[in-house]
C-alpha cells in the first residue's frame, strides 16, 4: 500500500529531521528534484499507467516486421531455413536469460512468445516497458549473433520486431494461446512444405502452385507431399512441425566443494536452472504433466 | 467508417458472385482463415485495442536500459562520449527513415524522442506497434552501426531500449516536451561535466565530487568550472550542450534532364527531403520560426 | 471471428442480390447510415475502446456521492438508519432484476457492489456501458423508492452514487474483494456504534468522542459499549454488522396445470429464480459451501 | 508533482512530529486506515488508473436506455414529446449546476451532452467518476422532476441512461462533435415528423409509412410535409429542429446594498452566472461569434 504526498514545503531543517525519521528515499528524491527544468516537467502528467492487471499470466510476442522480405534479401533457405530459426531460439535465450521471471518461450517461424509468471513484478507489470525491452533486446541480439549463424552472410539491414502484451487469467487460457501458436506452426508449415515442393521440385510457378493448394485440406497436402514428392509429412524435423519450446530446467550436477571442516574435498548435488530448447507438442496433456512447475507457480492471491 | 460481418456463411459459388461484385478482399481473406486453428483462436480477444486519441502529436522516446553499466563495459569516455552520441544519432536517422512521417527526433545522453504528425495513420495509431517497432529498430542499429562509430572496441553483449508512447494535444505541448528535454539535457550536462573536471582533474574521489556538487545552482558550477578549471562552459561543443535535433530539410537541386520535346539536356530545380542533424536551441521560438513547417501539418479535423 | 469491410460501393441491385445470398443485416445498414451527417462522423473515431478483459470477474461499485450531507438533510437515525439501509437494498433489487448476468450482490453504509458472472456478455462487457446503467439505474431507483420507506420525509433533493468497474481473474479474488468490503461493514459500524453512543448516551461532543476513540482496537470499543452502555455489540442486529447479501436462490414450487391429454389438472413442480436478501458472513468457506452455483458458472474457456 | 510514500513505519510520537511539522493529511489517514482490513486490501489494486488526457476537452453524453419502450409505456406524445423534452432539460440543468466547470451542454431526443471546461479537474478527470456522477445524477433528476412535467402520468418505472467519456483535443474536434449531434437531431426530426404525419394524417401504417420514407432525400421529406399535410417543416418549432443548448450566462443586475459608511441604500451592478437554454444553430460560426467565451478557456499549457 502506498499514499501520495501532495505539495509538500519544507525548509532543510525540516527535511533532516523527516529523513531522519523515516530514511525515506521518495521524499528525499522529491526535494532533490525540484528544479529548474520544473516548468515544463508538467508535461510527464501526459503518460499514461499501463500496469498489467494483477494475478494474471503476461505475454509478450515478438513478430518480424517484413520478414518475407528480409529472408528473400539474405536468400534464406525455402521453405525453412534452419539457421535463421536457431538465431531466432539463439535471441530468445537471451532474452530469457535477462528476464528470469519469464517462466516459458515458445517460437516458429519470425515469432516468439515469452510467457512471464503470473504474479511477476517485472517492471511493476508495466506493458510499454515489459514489450519494448523484450522487443528491442531480442532485435539487437539478432544483429549481435547473426554473425554466428550466417558466418558466410552479410547482414544487409538490421531488422525490427514489433511487440506486443496480452494477458491471460487462467492456465487454461494461457494453454489455449500456446495451443494456438503450435497449431499455426503445423498449418503454415504444412502449407508451406507442399507449396515450396510443386515450386522447387515440381517446377510449377509460384501462382500456380498457390492455386493448387487453395482450397485443399491438411490431408490433401500430405497425400500430395507423399505421393507426388515421396515426402512423408510425418517425418520432418520436429523443429519445422512443432515448433521450439525454451524452459528452465533444474539440472542437478556433481560439483567438488572444499569441506569446511576437514578442508578435504567432497563431492555434492547442485540443482541449478538452466535454459533449454525443445521442440515437442505442447498442446496434448503429456507435456504439462511432464513439467508441472511451469503452471505451478504460487501467486500472491 | 467501416462495419462488421459476423457469422458470414456461403459456399464457394456466393462466394465468387460476392467477391466479383465488391472485389472484396477482406471476405476472401476471412473466409480463407476458417481453419482447424478455429478452436484456440478465441484467445486473440483477450488482445487491446491500443490506438492513440486522433489529432495528437504522437511521441516515442526511448531509453538506454542499464546504460551506465553498458557505458563502463565499453570504456567510453567521461562526462560525455562523442562517438557513443554519434551512434546514438545514427541510430535515430534509421528510424527517421523508416517512418517517413516522423516530423522530427530529438536525442541526449541515452534517449531519444521521435515525434510523429498528428494526423499520421503509421501503424493505425497503435500503441504498441510504435513504440516496439521504434525501441527494436533503434536496438538493432545500434548493433549494426557499432563498428563504425567503435572500430576499435568490441561490443560484449547486445544492448536493449525501453520505450513509451506520449500523446499531446497542442502544439505548445509538443515544444514543452522537447524544451523539458533540452533543459534535461543542460542540466546533466553542466553537472556532469562540472562532476568530471573535480574527479578527473581536481583529483576527488566520486564521493567527494558529488558533496561538492550538492545543492550547487547552474551559477556555482560554471564558476567551480571558470576559476578551478579554466573552462567556460558556454564555449563546450554544442552538441553537448544542446543535443542533438533531426529534421527533414527541403534541399533544392540543380539536376540535368532530358527535355521530353527538344531533347536536349535541361537544367531543372528538384525539391527532396533529406534528414539533417543540428545541434542548437529549440526552447526559444528562434527554432520554429525558421522552420515553420514542422508544426504546420494540414490535419484531417 | 469477424473481419472489417472497407470502402465497400455498390449499387441498388448488387445491394439486393448481396442481401438476398447474405442476410446480411450489418451490409444494409452500413449503406443505410452513409448520410448528410457523414462530415462530422469522424468524432466517433475519438471514443475508445473499453471492453474488460473476457474470462474474469466483473464487479460494478456503486458509491452514494457526499451521503453524509444527504443522511443530514434527511435526518437519518444515527448511527444507522434502517429504513436507508432498506431503500438501498430494494434499488439493487432492481438492479439484479435487470441485469439478469449478475449472481451476487453486496451493500453496506452507502454502497453496493454488483458481481456479473464470468462469461458475461451483457453490452459486450464494454466498462462504460456497464458502469453507467448500473449507477444510472441505482440513483433513478432511489428516488422512485422514496417514499415507501420515508412516507413522511420529503426527499430534498435527488442524489448521485458514482460508480466503477473491477475486474477479477480468479474465484480467490472474488471472495477477497466480498471480504474487503464485509470487513469494512464490520469496522465501520463497530466505530460508528461506539462513537454515537458516547455522543447520544454518554454526552460527549463529536470531537470528544473522536478522541476518545483514537488508536483504540476492536476490543477496546467492544469494552467501552459494554461496560459503559450495557450494549453487546455482538447481539446487535446481522444487517448492521454483516451488510446484505442479493442472490438468486432458486425456489422449487407447486404449481397446477392443465394436463396436455387428459384435460384434467395436475401439480407439478416447477423451479423459478427468485432473489433474496441474506444478512451473514461471507468471508469464512460456510456461505460459498452453502452456494456452490455462485462460483460455478460455465465459462468460455 | 507528487511523490510516494513507500513502506512508512513509525510510532504515534513520530508521527506527531511529521504531522506537526507538514500538516499532511495524507500521511495521518494512511497511518488511520493501516487496520485489520489489510489482508484483503490487496484487491484494490485491480482498479485501474483512467485520467484523460491533460489539455482535452471531456464530453460526458448520457442517453436514455430503451427510451422507445419507455416512451410508448407513458404514452409519450408522437413525434415529439415536448413536456419529456423540457423534462430532460430540467435534468441537464441539475447537473450543470452540479459540475460547475461544465461550460455548455447539448439535448435532442433522449440523449444529453455535457462539455466540461479543457482545463477541468474535476474529480482528477477521472473518467468511471465523472460518467457515473453525471448519468446517476441526470437518472435520479428524470425522477425526482416527472411530476413538475407530468402531473396526470404515473411513472411506471425508473429509467436508466448510460453515459460515456470522449475526448477532443481542439476546438475545432469539439465543434465537430456538437455539429453532428445536432445534424443528428434534424435528421431525426424530419424523419419523424414525415413518418408520424403519414401515419397520424395520412392513415398509413407503420410499415407503408416506413417504405415510403426509405431512400428518399430530406428534399422529398420536406416535400411530403408540404404537398400532403400543408407542414412547412421550417416552421416548426427550433426547440425540436434544433435541440437544446445549455449555456452559462453572465447577468448583470441592479442589486440595491447598504453602503458600508454612509449606512445608505445604494445601487450597484452585480454580475453572476445563469444557467440558460436556447434553441439555436450551433453548426455555423454566429453561436460561436456570438458566445466567445466558450472556447476561451485559459488552460494550464
Amino acid at each position: 500500500m502506498s499514499t501520495t504526498l501532495k505539495r509538500v514545503k519544507c525548509n532543510a531543517k525540516q527535511l533532516n529531521i523527516i529523513t531522519t525519521l523515516f530514511n525515506c528515499k521518495a521524499v528525499c528524491k522529491y526535494i532533490a528534484t525540484k528544479m529548474a527544468n520544473s516548468k515544463y516537467e508538467y508535461v510527464r502528467h501526459f503518460e499514461k499507467h499501463d500496469s498489467c492487471l494483477p494475478n494474471c499470466w503476461i505475454i509478450v510476442r515478438v513478430d518480424g516486421k517484413a520478414f518475407h522480405r528480409f529472408a528473400d534479401a539474405h536468400a534464406f533457405t525455402k521453405p525453412n531455413d534452419v539457421n535463421g530459426i536457431k538465431l531466432m531460439t539463439r535471441c530468445a535465450h537471451n532474452v530469457m536469460t535477462e528476464f528470469t521471471e519469464m517462466v516459458l518461450a515458445y517460437g516458429q517461424s519470425d515469432e516468439y512468445s515469452f510467457v512471464f509468471k503470473k504474479e511477476t513484478q517485472a517492471y511493476k507489470r508495466r506493458e510499454s516497458k515489459l514489450m519494448t525491452n523484450v522487443a528491442s533486446l531480442f532485435a539487437s541480439s539478432y544483429v549481435f549473433h547473426w554473425p554466428e549463424f550466417f558466418p558466410n552472410v552479410k547482414l544487409l539491414y538490421p531488422p525490427s520486431f514489433d511487440g506486443r502484451v496480452v494477458i491471460y487469467p487462467s492456465d487454461q487460457n494461457l494453454r489455449d494461446y500456446l495451443s494456438w501458436r503450435q497449431a499455426d506452426c503445423h498449418i503454415n508449415n504444412l502449407y508451406n512444405t507442399a507449396f515450396w515442393a510443386l515450386v522447387q521440385e515440381g517446377g510449377l510457378s509460384n501462382k500456380e502452385a498457390q492455386t493448387r493448394l487453395s482450397g485443399t485440406f491438411s490431408s490433401n497436402k500430405n497425400e500430395i507431399l507423399f505421393s507426388e514428392f515421396g515426402i512423408n509429412y510425418n517425418q520432418e524435423p520436429e523443429i519445422l512441425k512443432k515448433g521450439t519450446i525454451l524452459l528452465r530446467k533444474e539440472i542437478a550436477e556433481e560439483v567438488t566443494i572444499t569441506d569446511h571442516k576437514t578442508k578435504e574435498p567432497k563431492s555434492v548435488t547442485k540443482v541449478r536452472k538452466k535454459i533449454e530448447a525443445v521442440n515437442c507438442d505442447l498442446i496434448g496433456d503429456t507435456f504439462w504433466v511432464e513439467h508441472p512447475y511451469l503452471l505451478n507457480t504460487v501467486g500472491t492471491c
